[in-house]
């Protein structure tokens, strides 16, 4: 992990968002020195691992100055006041650059704040900066960018995954206490998983998408990324909330996810697939997630395999998610790709896969969408008799950086895939799925629980989580952090 | 109009549902009359008209008595009860042959009604036949079926027009007080204004469409078609409700679309568009529907035009529409049409027409439903300065049947393309519409309005249209059906 020597106690932020709240409001820290804090360690840590991609110093400084008068004057606007914040470089910013990873937009400055920006910044958070993503958010690898490839804190040898890698990495890092990552194919999870931090892509619907560069329109979902459980669903509360200028966004009543987060798993259940999910893992993984699930068993969860027929369909869902996300992206990208110019402004994997989706048929594409919500549907249904589904998040701990290919339990695939193929199910049914650390390989990697239940359960999926990171005694929240 | 001198007094259903119902209620008619009436007329004017394709006459008579011990044991259903009706033969019926007019399903027997058949005849209904729909609900001319044509009541030598056509001359002719169709691209709307009733095509999601043959999920509605304004607002109060079976169904708490019926125009906006709406129309359409635009004013409503930008879109809208459904049906058809026998079982143009859709990119695709889910906020938008926009439904009077080009105002157009082009519109932006009788041409030939509101405000356009049909004494409920 990385660490700044340079950390003055009262500028730490380890602990939690409702920790870093006490002692704002207490006046024994304040924004400035949280936010110096966040900055010094993005001084010491950010050549190597290059997470931030446009460091806003001075207007954290600022707004952090913003935020203290603010608590002197009794004016607290919740748990995000005053709290270092990073935004992955495809939300909009206003007055900001914002370039989706891409040389195309290198010098791109919005005029007006995503939607999901303007919410957390409402919130009294400080924005310390824009964070990296693998090119127009495309790709797991975090290794496309024009801003070079991201690195992964434990080994910078090593992928942090994405496209929401600069989150994960700044959160991991101590950069800031909590960032804003999209996730159309585990671009949240992934990164969370390799980077050991808490992702959460919550139901299709729930978050705002104005304002932030699109992917795929009917896959893309916007998610928070946090060191703790209950740091996360403090930072969804806020980020809900209906919005007309998203076509996919859904009304419905504002709720506080931390709820139900201190309740225990006595009397839920945790159902484990018994196919797609634990198919040729990386070991480690395997027996790490495993042991979480008999972690959860242990907290007094019943905890049974989930053999229903459905599961079978997830092989249909995951080439669903192909096609969707190539048609929808090449839509996006179409007319920069027909240009006759600065095609090299495009990665040339990027490119390739973009131009790849122009051949897609109309009725194929839409035989996936029927899939995608008749799933929408179906998911929930298999969902109903158990709280939450127990897998892995990602099929192998972080990748070198640079491996194309990669190998585990005998099986030969692209990395690409074994990083992408046991998030892509709930990217098609929409429905949550969070990433939380369960320990670590042999090698010292991360790796990643992920927890998937029926459309707008994140309060339960939250709970469960909570149970598993404060384990038998309440004083192990940051077992996790230790190596075995 | 089809006219049957065998009617009894008793078992005539001139006048409307609510009358309909107080003689039920009272005795002084009976289900079984009505029901009787309703076959006599069928058997009398279908030889000439195809409406009716499955003729339901025992087990209608069977209903009706059902419907008619209820009555007498106190057991009252609604508005429903008791009343003759036609169900468009791509709903599916339980243990009643459902072909959606293709020969491939000549004899397929459903085991189980549709969603909207189960209302309809929970709510008391007697269902008399299955009605003529276009070859798989695919077309407006209504002359393209294993049953051959459906013809025109006002001139048998004249299209009905369609997919709904068998529900409009069965309305239209007394062969039952009103029946269920569906509209993609103006099903319901067109036949409604080339035979004289009213037909509403309400806000995407209303109606399930759970058991409905499907065309193009992104653009079927279902859609009730009636003789009087009160009637169709009686009809889909009964129809909407959510389920989950229909992907598109949106959960909304129950109306009562009579609600508004009599308050009269008074304070209301009516917007004429300027453009698009009232382009190159056949004179005898425009000449009618300005009049039914000005009879509005003089009820006391305000008549605006409505000059938008939006409304240049209209074009664009239309293009989408032929993109989406073209793609959509293909999907449908697919494996049909790529089995190696039984080609000719389809009708050759609907083929053809099918066919055409398989070349169409996936990108072409989703840049026409972004658009679709664009409109469909922008639409709304563009209606909240106005209660509704008055427009013609169809842009000629009914077509000779075999016509395939046509010409209105000097321009040159296939019939099919004069039939939909000024119904599409809000198939795509899922907005309501609906058609009502609003006079004749010189040669004696049924004109509509069209209405067409914000999403939700259905009780509102029957508002508006139930003034204009009592006019300014209530005595005038008929008037539109005395040609000039």
């Amino acid at each position: 992990m990385e660490t700044s020597s340079t950390d003055a106690e009262t500028g730490d932020f380890a602990g939690d968002l409702a920790g870093l709240s006490r002692r704002l409001r207490e006046g024994s820290t304040t924004a400035v020195k949280l936010t110096a804090a966040a900055l010094e360690r993005i001084e010491a840590g950010n050549p190597r691992l290059n997470a931030v991609v446009t460091l806003l110093a001075d207007e954290a400084m600022r707004d952090a100055e913003i935020a203290d008068a603010e608590l002197r004057a009794g004016h607290w606007r919740g748990p995000l006041h005053g709290i270092p914040f990073g935004v992955k470089d495809i939300f909009d910013t206003a007055g900001i650059r914002t370039t989706a990873g891409s040389a195309f937009f290198r010098d791109r400055v919005p005029d007006e704040d995503a939607e999901a920006v303007r919410r957390v910044r409402g919130a009294g958070a400080v924005v310390i900066g824009k964070l990296h993503t693998h090119e127009f958010a495309f790709g797991p690898t975090g290794d496309a960018s024009c801003f070079g490839p991201v690195r992964n804190p434990h080994d910078p040898g090593r992928m942090a995954g994405g496209s929401s890698g600069g989150s994960a990495v700044a959160v991991a890092t101590g950069m800031c206490a909590a960032a804003l990552g999209s996730d159309s194919g585990g671009s949240v999870r992934i990164p969370a998983a390799l980077c050991g931090v808490v992702g959460m892509k919550p139901t299709y619907g729930r978050i705002s998408r104005h304002g932030v560069f699109p992917l795929s329109w009917n896959l893309d979902h916007i998610g928070p990324l946090t060191r703790t459980v209950g740091d996360n669903a403090r930072v969804l509360t806020v980020l809900c909330g209906y919005d007309e200028r998203d076509p996919g966004s859904v009304r419905r009543d504002p709720e506080d996810f931390t709820r139900e987060l201190d309740l225990g798993v006595r009397g839920l259940t945790i159902g484990v697939p018994d196919a797609y999910y634990f198919d040729h893992l990386d070991p480690d993984v395997d027996r790490r997630v495993r042991a979480a699930v008999s972690a959860l068993a242990d907290l007094g969860a019943t905890v049974r395999p989930v053999t229903v027929p459905g599961l079978a369909d997830l092989a249909a869902l995951r080439d669903a998610h192909r096609t969707v996300i190539s048609v929808e992206a090449y839509a996006v990208h179409r007319q920069r790709l027909d240009a006759d110019d600065a095609q090299e402004l495009f990665d040339p994997t990027v490119r390739q896969r973009l131009v790849d989706g122009s051949a897609i048929r109309g009725w194929e594409y839409t035989e996936a969408l029927r899939l995608l919500w008749e799933s929408r549907r179906t998911f929930t249904r298999l969902l109903e008799d158990v709280d939450a589904l127990a897998t892995p998040s990602v099929a192998v701990t972080a990748p070198p950086l640079g491996q194309v290919e990669t190998e585990a339990a005998g099986v030969e695939e692209t990395v690409r895939w074994a990083l992408t193929r046991l998030a892509v199910p709930t990217n098609v049914t929409g429905t949550p799925s969070l990433s939380l650390p369960c320990g670590f390989s042999r090698d010292g990697l991360p790796v990643g629980l992920q927890l998937s239940g029926r459309a707008w359960s994140e309060a339960r999926l939250y709970r469960i989580a909570r149970a598993l990171e404060v384990g038998p005694d309440s004083t192990a929240v940051d077992a996790r952090f230790t190596q075995d």
